[in-house]
């Protein structure tokens, strides 16, 4: 668990192509890592389609329901990127062509490249401040709390780089984790019997299969670190007495 | 687009571990993969903490929703593993140890060491229809419109296997591909007239860096294969025409 003073935050990830199985979405792993290291909360992610209702309705829900929400996808030149109209719908402002984003594309492109689809990618809501994107040029934006940011990972990666300043955590959320060869449910009482004593560390239980051997890995997470390596070293106790060969993994 | 004919999902996958970041989700692909395939329209998904009322509530909002609802995760044997306790209390039924589920993990454990963790296991909501799972026992369930899954990728997978018969789908949607080597927003007006020509088809255009060179990948989907097949063929005679070298993908 996470104290009070840790703000919160939504995902919303946006693309057919997520909800087809056609691509398999990497950015949330990423965001979730680098949330927890500048102490923001992430309580949940959605996958919506490329619908504009979908998109505004859900925009409109969770910039209402978190401190911070961060889109991703659906800012590139084709018909199917729709998410800054989306965003703007969502906000009640007009979409516009951003001078800056203008220039940014103009260096990226020749002379006469700067097509009517290239200049769709310099369109954002109207009060929006732009994200940095250092492979591509395309920006991303800021609207007050939402961070639309590029869907390809490396793009998404980048922005969320650049936007992490402006981003005011809370304690970080600290994980700590250990292994032992043993089943889960050879150490479910004693983890409950741990997790009942710390209610300030979230404790969690994951099977794994290595080396032909089955294993549970636990980990604490939370933003008391004493707290949550004291719930680490019970758990290696406990693994230790029952020949589970535990290793820490932090 | 899908045909009014095709029945509609939601997706609920639940665990910490996927907003932490810890753990990279992979079943959301294979079950759009293969809702695609049974002609069921995977309209959204989400990715929910092991928080009880945050469960509930989601599963009540989602099996009003859709045509079908299915969990991933939480029905193990820790503290942690609330799923099928938080499904239950959506469903308002009492938690019960299901004598069939208790049969399946007597085989999978020696005498005497089905303990009381592992029979957790084998709670399950009352009325709730068993899913089998060929690879570690203890069982999935089905509850009026919801499949109760497992979160390791390989029991997903077995257990979706287990209950695809049991879903009615609609004509299956199909999708065709072309990749070439021009930036998206070269052929992005044209993609625009032809996806307004084709309401009932589904395009999508995606970035790509390969082999050193940039390009776009176009995706079709429906369930008029027709109709999917000329779209593709438009997009492919448009990028022979400015030289993209195109190669379709399916």
């Amino acid at each position: 668990m996470t104290s009070n003073d840790n703000p919160t935050a939504g995902v919303i990830i946006i693309g057919n192509e997520i909800l087809s199985g056609k691509t398999q979405d990497t950015n949330l792993q990423f965001i979730g890592n680098r949330l927890a290291e500048l102490g923001v909360h992430l309580q949940r992610a959605v996958v919506i389609p490329d619908i504009e209702a979908t998109i505004v309705s859900t925009v409109n829900d969770y910039r209402a329901r978190y401190d911070y929400v961060f889109t991703t996808g659906g800012i590139g030149p084709t018909h199917d990127d729709i998410t800054s109209a989306c965003v703007a719908k969502a906000f009640n402002v007009a979409l516009l062509e951003d001078p800056e984003a203008v220039r940014r594309l103009q260096r990226n492109y020749k002379r006469g490249e700067l097509s009517e689809a290239r200049l769709k990618m310099a369109q954002v809501p109207t009060g929006a401040i732009l994200i940095d994107n250092p492979i591509s040029q395309a920006p991303g934006f800021r609207m007050d709390n939402v961070f639309v940011l590029a869907g390809i990972p490396a793009v998404a990666r980048a922005m969320f780089d650049h936007v992490a300043l402006q981003i005011e955590g809370g304690p970080p959320i600290v994980a700590a984790s250990v292994d032992g060869y043993l089943a889960e449910s050879a150490i479910a009482s004693q983890l409950s019997d741990i997790d009942e004593r710390f209610p300030n560390v979230d404790i969690g239980c994951y099977p794994f299969f290595r080396n032909r051997r089955f294993g549970a890995n636990v980990v604490a997470r939370g933003t008391d670190t004493k707290a949550v390596n004291q719930v680490i070293d019970e758990v290696f106790a406990v693994m230790v007495e029952l020949g589970g060969e535990p290793e820490r993994r932090d």
